[in-house]
């Protein structure tokens, strides 16, 4: 075998990495690669499921003697205390490994420490190689770790000219099955989906993420969310059925901001506390207008029918703009068919305080 | 030199074609490659704009007699009617060539005939040749000499959720300097540019074709076309400066229809009696609605700025669909960012009756 660079076994480490994504909550995906001291590779490993074991332990158990005198590649800071498993900083010294590679370091402060724990048991780590696109890899949960609230990613379906369903209120369907199956696949990757107690009211939704084609439920559901100040939401409403687990976070239990509604920013700290890293706002138009005039929302995914009509409902309301300069500017990062239909992926861009 | 196939020369004749693009309207744009007997390049030319010699005349002249005996492989069949030029028909015999390739047959019942003059002169006359990407190149001026009305394309800006104002009606700009220039370029391509009365009333828009940078106007304007079934175009309004030529269409001189406003077909077949060949309809929400609900849109170019407003104008208005059933469908034909924004053409589909 030929040996590898560092950054290669980086890249490698990354790409381990995602294969993770979706499965890890409330953990961060992660990828190891174990060199040995002539950089060959030894052991892969990616964290794959919460309470399963680390992508070091993966990767070392895989090297065996082999990892002694080499260097282990990571994507995240190796973490530090005995959760489900024990830490990883101690199976690395255990190890024997001389140096550990890691492109980011860990946010957590219940994690966090596996750098200088290695160190003082006097091995070489190196921080920052690749971190630009193992930081990317991770975005969710390396935001919603630093900063204490989910990740926010607000989805929504509309016609070429803006509409969420027609001048009657139809809307089945708008998008594509293909954008539909896209959309359950999205609610596969995060761990709530929040819906306003309008469109819960209004369309009955049931906010699982399922096999469009047989109607089987996915193996992990996330936790269903209904920001309901008043408690609205009826007792036979479809998002209460055993699915899967839901809230109704009224403003009762959340708090209320100043116009008497459940207040958003309490709303996703206690989110967070659940274990919530990543939040999929599937609307409607006037929960998705707060959430992005308060700046809550981290990313847009837009699926977009090639169809026009003219009137009806729009996708986007009172997002507390009154004039063009004011507008909320998004950078677009992809555009994509699928089937018939637009996926547009777009970031908020950060505005002035 | 190396000899070509009548492929190559067919496919080389439609990229000749495409320079003229813009530039020979009410004439459509056409190409044509000389080929001496053994299948060697002698000749190209292109039409290049109105009143100019024809593509066959310019690949002739560039030949000269080693024409005698080759092949002329033309992207539309050579027009046999004396106008501002000879008919091409007798040049090609004059200069003795012993075969025609053509692509698509001319639909303009005055120039045509030409394939039928060329047999009865003894040379051989091939039709259909890539049939399919010259219709392509010329689909503008085809579609509106075989039904007698302009190519109307429908071009509009708005934001992600579909606004193409702010809730205090304030618009500039919504869309990107780069955006704004493409659409310049796009009048530049069209013989008129058709806005509703509201639009004038509101924006005050120039409607010309210009340099976007030092504020020149382009050497070809397409006339300007308003909408305005009661005459309330204001004398001072811009669109009648002298910049370019204007129509104020009125329901006293083009027909009303059953709602007393200009009808619609009426105004189309009167802009084909004046020349004009492609059409951009340039807005505002109402009238572009109208011409969508009667099926009178060929194509729709969207420039769709990565912003959010939740309030304010809708890009489209009264399309006549009142269920999502029947959503006005088109089809994606092409998805390209133009600055910051997105450039989305699409083609409505047909109806059924
Ligand atoms: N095209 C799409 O992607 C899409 C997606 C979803 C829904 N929809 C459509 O949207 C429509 C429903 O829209 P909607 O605007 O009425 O409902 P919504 O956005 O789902 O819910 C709005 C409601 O959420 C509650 N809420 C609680 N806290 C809030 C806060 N801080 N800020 C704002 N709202 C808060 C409010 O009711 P309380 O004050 O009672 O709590 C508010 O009326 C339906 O017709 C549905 O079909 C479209
Ligand atoms: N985002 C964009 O791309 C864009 C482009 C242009 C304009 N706009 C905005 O659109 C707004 C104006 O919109 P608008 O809807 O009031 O005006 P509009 O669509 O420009 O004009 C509508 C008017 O056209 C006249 N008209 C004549 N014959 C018609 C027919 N057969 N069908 C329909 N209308 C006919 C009608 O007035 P009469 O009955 O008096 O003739 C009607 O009120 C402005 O605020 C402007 O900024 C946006």
């Amino acid at each position: 075998m030929t040996s590898v660079s560092i950054d290669e076994a980086m890249r490698r480490a990354i790409a381990l990495a995602a294969r993770g994504l979706g499965t890890t909550s409330p953990n961060p995906v992660v990828g190891c690669v174990l060199l040995d001291p002539d950089g060959e590779v030894v052991g892969e490993g990616f964290h794959a499921y919460a309470g399963g074991p680390h992508a070091e332990i993966v990767a070392l158990a895989q090297a065996g003697r082999r990892a002694r005198g080499g260097t282990a590649v990571v994507t995240l800071e190796p973490c530090d205390h005995t959760g489900r498993t024990g830490p990883c900083s101690h199976a690395l010294i255990q190890a024997g490994v001389a140096r550990v590679v890691v492109a980011v370091g860990d946010p957590n402060p219940v994690a966090s420490g596996g750098a200088a724990t290695l160190r003082a048991a006097g091995i070489q780590v190196d921080l920052g190689v690749r971190a630009e696109e193992a930081e990317a890899g991770n975005v969710a949960w390396l935001t919603s770790m630093r900063r204490g609230w989910p990740y926010v990613i607000w989805k929504y379906a509309a016609t070429l000219d803006g509409r969420s369903a027609a001048a009657d209120g139809t809307s089945m369907w708008i998008t594509s099955e293909a954008a539909r199956i896209d959309v359950h696949a999205l609610r596969g990757t995060v761990d709530a989906v929040i819906a306003g107690v309008g469109t819960v009211l209004a369309d009955d939704p049931r906010l699982t993420a399922r096999n469009l084609r047989d109607g089987t439920l996915a193996i992990r559901q996330p936790l269903r969310v209904v920001v309901d100040s008043a408690g609205r939401t009826p007792p036979a409403a479809r998002v209460r059925d055993g699915a899967a687990r839901t809230w109704i976070a009224t403003a009762a239990e959340v708090g209320a901001g100043p116009d008497g509604r459940v207040d958003l920013p309490a709303l996703l700290a206690e989110m967070h506390h659940r274990g919530v890293r990543a939040a999929l706002l599937e609307g409607g138009p006037r929960l998705a207008g707060a959430f992005l005039a308060a700046g809550l929302v981290d990313k847009v995914v837009g699926y977009v029918a090639p169809k026009v009509l003219g009137a009806g409902p729009t996708a986007l309301l009172d997002a507390g703009v009154g004039t063009i300069a004011d507008a909320i500017e998004l950078e677009l990062t992809d555009v994509t068919q699928v089937g018939p239909d637009l996926r547009i992926t777009a970031l908020p861009r950060k505005r002035e305080a």
